[in-house]
């Protein structure tokens, strides 16, 4: 990203299709929510000091009073909130292409580690690199994805796997955070894989998070969420209550990756904990469903994952049909998902998750803002909310989940600054 | 496409990798071949009046005597043939986003004719555009695919199914080769679909087809090749057969849809007139796949269609394995696969066919132009061939099926010319 162009009143006329997203106070669009996308056209937005402060049809508008407003002509445009990408691991060094081909090849998972693939080809990488080579690294990766239409960012530690290492990604994290256009949200994973270093003690890593890493996240302020895989031979039920336990008390969120491999009750223990998202869910059941719609979580489902992998989704719909307010992310990572394409990840769940571009959309906006805790900010075009606005060249905008392939970004507007390439 | 800079003499220098996809004077890759990419670190292409004139290691090149040669500097890039998308539908009007929304709500076929849609929404659409708009269209569409890294295209007719709007698109098509910086090939693909006119009378339709398109389109050279929908429901192999001796004495060469929906031999009867590609392939048997392969015609798999429809894939695999001749194409087309990106179709063919990176790049590149009767002159970076060289900022080629959703194109050369946006 170059710069930017900023304009204290900048209007967005004629607006041709305006997909509010609007929630209207919910935090989360859930169930048949997830259809109301508040679709208007000809419509005209107006926004002052990066706010949006007027949304409506083009015929209600009436001129500001300040002679030097900015107007933007979208007479040819859909405008729609920026995505909010609320699972990625895009802070990594290295990357993995050879497992991809030895993964369609047929090759097991136990081969590719033992050529020296697998997560911790990727710890090993990103311990090596400096704080400023990742910075960089995440930087043009950010810049990528603004240029997708993805204005906000969740971004977790959990390659470093050391006390050193993990707090240098969460600091370069953090760093980006203030730098970059973005908005990004820093998730601290250090329960991602157990590092070499306690091979069959897992127990005693997870003392060393909760003891002595999570007390200097909380004080420095590094970290809003705290996020565990607790999967068969990763961490344990057990082992993320401590973890959890621990996270609470240093004053940090939760998030979740559960039952992604197997069903050991790990979304049910995000439930008990109210974290604010319960990711992946490909092995979820209804007894989970019911346990994260009481708790009022997001389930965050992944469909690059299903797809890049080629194993089974998880079973959205059925989610969607029992009142859980769903979000997308990408899951952006080098093993599971190399991709940070928002639109395409709407795509996959249309095409093989069955979705409707609709609730695709929702769940790619207003509530992967919720899933962040910040849909009282982000995630709809709303007055009050900041103006995170998409302007793309389709006819509709379920173009963006039909024509799939392809970046239909014609204008990128964040917090009211037009961004330029 | 705004402009092009040309030089007579234009040096690609210290390319990091060149990916020649050199077939070494075959005219296709099969089998074991398809991974032999020609591979080369630190390399040099020299290119004169477009034509590649040189290739090879940096360390053996020698500066050549004109002075204002231009030099480019390649060391942080991946040079690549440009894709060959050998089997398209581009030149429509209309789009049909609804229908995939009702697609994915699990509403039949027949639900989604009945509500307007399916193919002859695009006929009517298409019939209802002028030849101006149909090439305004079009070339937008071929814009968008140069900058995606595509070079060739193919564009058949088949939305026009009467004698008047056959004409007009195969003009437009025709007009489009002419102006536009992309080598495309015109296809006849009158019998696309039986049209509304001839219900009940596909015997009739193609008789029309014989007796007064053919030769009007073979005289006045509006198309290289002619291709026909041998499928259930549409048109039978005896219509087909008819067709094609017909297009044969008119001087086209032939391509075909075959055992996309079901197996009545279609592919079979191609193999039996030697068409220069037979495409679809879903539902391919051995035997089918013996007599493509003793018939020398190029397999060409769609993995968007199985993709974006989720049904079955071809058994690409097994086809290689066997000793066919693959090539990969979008199919772009409103209905049944809504994009134009080789990359995206290398990942689905990558993840879901089992096809490794590399023997995806052939097929997309050499391949595809063999598809088209093309491969002495495009497809490969070879001596002798036209210089279409598409240079990325990717550290490996393999990231470009394993890098997914993102345009990784850093240069794109068309015929030696620098295309600027």
């Amino acid at each position: 990203m170059n710069r930017g162009f900023y304009s204290v009143q900048l209007i967005l006329q004629n607006i041709r299709q305006l997909v509010t997203v609007a929630a209207r106070g919910a935090f989360a669009k859930s169930g048949h929510a997830m259809r109301d996308l508040g679709v208007l056209d000809d419509a005209t937005v107006l926004i002052e000091d990066g706010i949006i402060r007027w949304v409506g049809a083009s015929s209600d508008f009436h001129e500001p009073s300040i002679a030097d407003a900015t107007m933007l002509d979208c007479s040819e445009l859909a405008a729609l909130p920026g995505f909010v990408d609320s699972h990625t691991h895009l802070l990594f060094a290295g990357s993995r292409e050879d497992e991809f081909a030895m993964r369609v090849e047929g090759r097991s998972y136990q081969e590719i580690a033992d050529a020296g693939g697998g997560i911790l080809s990727t710890v090993n990488a990103t311990r090596a690199a400096s704080k400023k080579e990742l910075k960089k690294l995440g930087r043009q990766r950010l810049d990528d994805m603004l240029k997708l239409g993805t204005t906000t960012v969740e971004i977790k530690s959990g390659y470093g796997l050391t006390q050193d290492d993990e707090i240098k990604m969460l600091e370069a994290i953090n760093e980006l955070a203030e730098e970059h256009y973005s908005t990004v949200v820093a998730t601290f994973l250090g329960a991602h894989a157990l590092p070499p270093e306690f091979a069959g003690n897992a127990d005693g890593y997870v003392a060393v998070l909760c003891q002595r890493l999570l007390p200097y996240i909380a004080k420095r302020k590094l970290a809003a969420f705290c996020d565990a895989f607790c999967e068969t031979k990763y961490f344990t039920v057990a082992q993320t209550e401590t973890l959890f336990r621990a996270a609470l008390a240093a004053g940090l969120k939760l998030k979740r990756h559960a039952d992604q491999l197997t069903q050991i009750g790990a979304s049910k223990l995000g439930a008990s904990f109210h974290a604010t998202s319960i990711d992946h869910l490909e092995k979820i059941d209804s007894d989970a469903m019911e346990a994260i719609r009481e708790a009022g979580s997001i389930a965050t489902v992944l469909p690059g994952v299903s797809f890049f992998l080629n194993y089974g989704y998880p079973p959205a719909r059925q989610m969607i049909d029992s009142g859980l307010p769903i979000a997308i992310a990408t899951n952006f990572n080098p093993g599971s998902c190399m991709s940070f394409s928002m639109p395409m990840m709407m795509t996959i769940a249309c095409t093989h998750m069955g979705l409707t571009p609709e609730e695709a959309l929702a769940a790619a906006t207003v509530n992967g803002a919720a899933a962040l805790n910040l849909s009282h900010r982000i995630g709809s075009i709303e007055v009050g909310k900041e103006a995170d606005i998409i302007l793309y060249r389709i006819p509709h905008y379920r173009h963006l989940a039909y024509h799939f392939g392809v970046n239909h970004v014609e204008t990128i507007i964040k917090r009211g600054v037009i961004l330029e390439f």
